[in-house]
């Protein structure tokens, strides 16, 4: 495997991760994860929006600019065999190596890491859990950003794995729905399509930005809200998105398996458009 | 400098973290920070209490045990010139590489690293903000332990520097008192010691335990309880503890400088008490 690291390609066996940076030891940085296909990161310019907002927010200076990184996932993905064809890319940039403490270094000296992966294997329907121990913080900044703070994701994950779930639904701390573990979250209750807005928690995912578009373009019925936890019991279909796997259906909910074919007649509906060019 | 790493002392520079770490990618792991005495970890029993309860939760194997932590800050000490004296310690542990994605590897190989610093400097009493930005998320497991999760804290001391200040205090999501950025928050209200309790966001602390035994065996009131923001204006006395620094007075908060001596009689009381062996 060659990674990118600090402006070289190298073998991730070469590339030395400092112990004093501050992405492993307070995860101050961020990451975003993203497809790729014959060379070419997918929606390049949401995700470039996205990091830009993060590392402005956590005030980490972007080492490279956005045509920069479309020519080292071009020379990445060639040098991993992914030249032609699809590929997940995952960036993580952090405010590098620091003294002790939180303060940050005055001049900090970031670093970047771009890995190329094989796209993601497909996915059988959701069994999803309302996950009870653990809350999305919506009153924080960094659910509004893609922070490398992702603990509570991988608690949640936990506690849906553990329930005989493979995914996990989260409520903010007001107690309305929030979104999945590593995804965003849409309901299609009496047709029409609803997903938590970013004020209640919702990461601005790329894939959740490109289908509410697309949903409105072609005249469905979509909005971004307040979503009511007992909407779940009440939706005809549940699906989640992320840049990844894109729409990943839902087919039950703490084991209460939905009415009706799954993947429904709006997801299908939708992974048509998004898949659309 | 030298670090403790996967089970030998080593150079830093020597050290190589994988990009694959999950300590960097997710912040799936835990840290403690603890002073040293002439090659001796203070207050270790209860540093390994926190480290083993977190380590239990997130489900990362130890691998070491508490006479091996005592016996390899021994070593690490008297590598970097700290056999006499005082010094800091920062343990992390992570759930060591995986492979893209939350959910973690059947079988982890950890990674552990101990490193060993000078004493903190004296600091004076602080001035701290009450941030606005950022409420500290108490309906998280993760706000139980000392996880590596620490982006909201920084976030939060940021704004209370951007503010004039050199301390934030945060609020939980139901809008009470938690805890300031890396240390446990205390009131003094009526001559009655208050610190919010563990539920509602407050890491529990070691020095914030140490302090309310000695309080309570010295006769003093002392109380983990909901702590409502108002009694900030009401306190005669506030201060911060952390294993670090030990008790730290607050000169002031929001710019409004508390009457009276700083710090005063309670703090001067319980910093005896603290220091007494």
């Amino acid at each position: 495997m060659i990674v990118w690291h600090q402006g070289a390609l190298r073998p991730v066996e070469a590339v030395r991760i400092d112990p004093n940076d501050r992405g492993l030891l307070l995860a101050d940085g961020l990451f975003e994860t993203m497809r790729a296909r014959d060379g070419r990161i997918l929606r390049l310019e949401r995700h470039w929006a996205r990091l830009s907002e993060g590392a402005r927010l956590l005030d980490i200076p972007l080492p490279l600019d956005e045509p920069g990184l479309a020519a080292v996932a071009r020379e990445l993905l060639l040098a991993n065999g992914f030249a032609r064809g699809e590929a997940v890319l995952r960036l993580t940039l952090t405010r590098g190596p620091g003294p002790r403490g939180l303060a940050p270094p005055e001049r900090p000296t970031p670093t970047l890491l771009l890995a190329a992966f094989p796209p993601a294997e497909p996915a059988p329907p959701a069994r999803a859990v309302l996950v009870k121990s653990v809350r999305r913080n919506e009153l924080s900044p960094a659910s509004r950003i893609k922070s490398l703070a992702y603990l509570d994701p991988i608690l949640a994950l936990r506690e849906a794995i553990a329930a005989g779930g493979d995914e996990a639904l989260l409520c903010n701390t007001a107690g309305r729905l929030a979104c999945a573990s590593a995804a965003n979250l849409f309901l299609v209750v009496e047709g029409r399509i609803w997903t938590p807005s970013v004020g209640e928690g919702a990461l601005p995912g790329v894939t959740r930005a490109v289908l509410l578009d697309r949903a409105r373009t072609a005249g469905l019925l979509a909005v971004e809200a307040d979503v009511p936890r007992h909407l779940l019991a009440r939706a005809e279909e549940i699906f989640t998105t992320n840049a990844v796997r894109g729409i990943r259906a839902v087919a039950s909910v703490d084991g209460r398996v939905l009415a009706g074919p799954c993947p429904g007649p709006v997801t299908r509906r939708l992974q048509e458009l998004l898949e659309a060019e």
